[in-house]
């Protein structure tokens, strides 16, 4: 059937260091029905609001279909961009829509944001540990990672220093029940940390696609409105895939216009622009304050979820193992006795058809314990999470002796 | 408004090299509805089937809605990689459905070629005009760029040789109604072009967006089609953007698994998949054989548009000007008398309300000639191609004296 296909080419460098990531072979394994899997990261189906993205895109290509198949602009769809601007406002920050860039989700943010720059060994800092779709994305162009100290509150802005700042072009974050610890960080935290980046003059990556989830605990001002009043250079990127549906691959980036014209020009070479149709019928959905309605809906639902996950952790782990207990999001965080492998562990988990993701892989930097995992807990049923969780219990419990 | 963005960043190298487009710039002049444009490369909204694709978005979002708006694998909706697969299989192809990867629309498969393929200062060999997109986005990826001369006939097959093939990591190319030239490459030319690249183990890619709207002459087999009879190493792209609609942002890439598996790692990293609704949606739409009731009502729209564009450069264009004729597609390649400079006269044209694109961005190396331009005439009334190319022609012939 390949015949056309067989001779070989020559990949770039860049490709070559290329490896399918642990947690894409480990979805492949857990794609079975039958497999209980705490591995993916994906939002509970039953929070898409599907009748009323339904309504949304037929009312779209009812009212002004030609346009909405059309070719639209690099930057995105203008009443989307003003709408983001809004709402970015309406929580504290100063940005015009001309700051706004609508992107093809999230992912795509972080591939833009390394394409204008990352060049090959250039320094970013990072979370410890921090996002693995990040690290896999910044690789792509080469940096030489910066691995910042974290604690149970997150990142530690103290741990910013000009010593170890220097010359990097961008820090990574996550304030928000971070992706893969479920930590937040505190009010005085970021204050600290959006001065000290003024300081530092260094810029400030914040990812924030889980911020309203927030099921617990109280909301805290975002880096970017924060660091509007001391001067810090904070480039924001939101999503649509967990307040609405990741399916749509949607997302947006707010940042200086100038750096805004640059990833317009790498986002004209890269897919010239995001799906008009979507942007067209997303804006229909939000424009009048449907997610104030929905969100609520989507917070009980990740709530429960995570109250059956500490449940069944406090019931089933071992007592040497601690855990983060996130005020939002999907994800916790478990570290193990030391001496515990969790890719040694998952090798045995996935015999008794039970997944997760071994923390190992979410370090940029050595040392990267072995001891600790990623649960997510949002779209396996309360029964699973039990039994899936007695399983794991019992393999952790069996292997301390 | 825009205080916590005054700070710079440091830009990446490629980034610096990045600059706004000669098209992007036009296209802003163009947007206002007084100015007649043959600059956009848009297709005809009116060929736009949108009661179609509205019925298929709602019939998916009522059978299959969360999984639709769910994340979805990297590859691609499994069925519409067997439907692609199938239809490059019916015109003469031998290719699995793992040899398929689908892509927002055809320029991320340009992008994703660069990032896996072109390593700064590697060859890259291209057409002589190319499209000036695809030069954009391997730009990003700093090649060195070898143009391989092309005549009336499109590519000359003999003009590839050992030593300017050596090293080079592929050949870009566009076979059927080129852009920016409207050339089509014979049957001898394409059958002498797989040799040729078989013989030097040069990886030829095959971009085909316009290949389904032939209006005029015999349909000629893909390269993909001729490569595997020869042991050639095609690697073709294709698009739903001119034959469904380009605010989908939907297109596909076929090849090697090697090279396939390769570049689902790079799209993982840049945009995690293509949205799982617009896969499904158009899925609904080809799967029963829609596009063979749609497109002859797209191909005679087009044909007579290039009449109307044809008939006006007859009339209206000097004696001393050349033209092609195309037998598909959405573009007519101009050669005014040397010593008109097109980027001057379109300075005029704006003035006088006319757009168009000179020829000279579309070379990637010097010398480019600065007398021929772009016309594109799929979407301006045939009113407005009579009055736009009499305000051509008079200034042309004004420099003419």
């Amino acid at each position: 059937m390949d015949k056309p296909f067989e001779p070989e080419c020559t990949f770039s460098e860049r490709a070559l260091q290329l490896t399918s990531s642990a947690i894409r072979e480990i979805l492949k394994v857990t794609e079975r029905p039958d497999v209980i899997s705490f591995a993916g990261g994906l939002p509970a189906p039953g929070g898409f609001p599907v009748d009323v993205v339904r309504q949304a895109f037929d009312k779209v290509l009812v009212s002004n279909g030609r346009a909405a198949l059309q070719y639209g602009p690099t930057e995105g769809y203008s009443p989307l961009r003003a709408w983001v601007a809004d709402d970015l406002n309406r929580k504290g920050a100063h940005v015009a829509p001309d700051q706004i860039l609508i992107v093809s989700g999230s992912q795509q943010a972080l591939d833009l944001l390394g394409k204008v720059l990352i060049d090959k060994d250039s320094k970013v800092m990072v979370e410890t540990p921090s996002y693995l779709g990040a690290l896999q994305s910044f690789s792509l162009y080469q940096p030489r990672y910066e691995s910042v100290a974290s604690d149970e509150g997150g990142l530690i802005p103290e741990a910013l220093t000009p010593a170890n700042a220097q010359g990097a072009r961008f820090l990574y974050a996550l304030p928000n029940f971070q992706n893969p610890t479920g930590r937040t960080l505190s009010r005085q935290r970021r204050e600290a940390l959006v001065q000290q980046a003024a300081r530092l003059n260094l810029p400030v990556v914040e990812d924030d696609p889980y911020g309203e989830l927030r099921y617990a605990g109280e909301p805290q001002p975002s880096l970017l409105s924060l660091g509007g009043e001391v001067g810090a250079h904070i480039i924001r990127m939101g999503s649509f895939s967990k307040v609405l549906a990741p399916g749509l691959r949607l997302g947006y980036i707010a940042a200086s216009r100038k750096l805004i014209d640059k990833m317009v020009q790498a986002k004209q070479a890269t897919d010239l622009h995001t799906s008009t149709l979507t942007q067209m019928a997303v804006y229909e959905i939000v424009k009048d304050g449907f997610l104030e309605q929905h969100l609520p809906t989507v917070r009980e639902l990740y709530r429960k979820q995570c109250g059956y996950m500490l449940d069944a952790l406090q019931r089933e782990f071992p007592a040497a193992a601690t855990w983060t207990r996130p005020e939002g999001g999907m994800f916790i965080w478990v570290t193990l006795p030391e001496g515990i492998d969790t890719t040694q562990l998952l090798q045995q988990a996935i015999e008794e058809k039970v997944a997760f993701v071994p923390g190992q892989p979410f370090y940029a930097n050595a040392p990267a314990p072995r001891n600790t995992l990623r649960l997510s807990f949002v779209t396996v049923p309360e029964e699973k999470i039990r039994s899936g969780m007695a399983t794991l219990g019992r393999l952790i419990k069996a292997q301390l002796g």
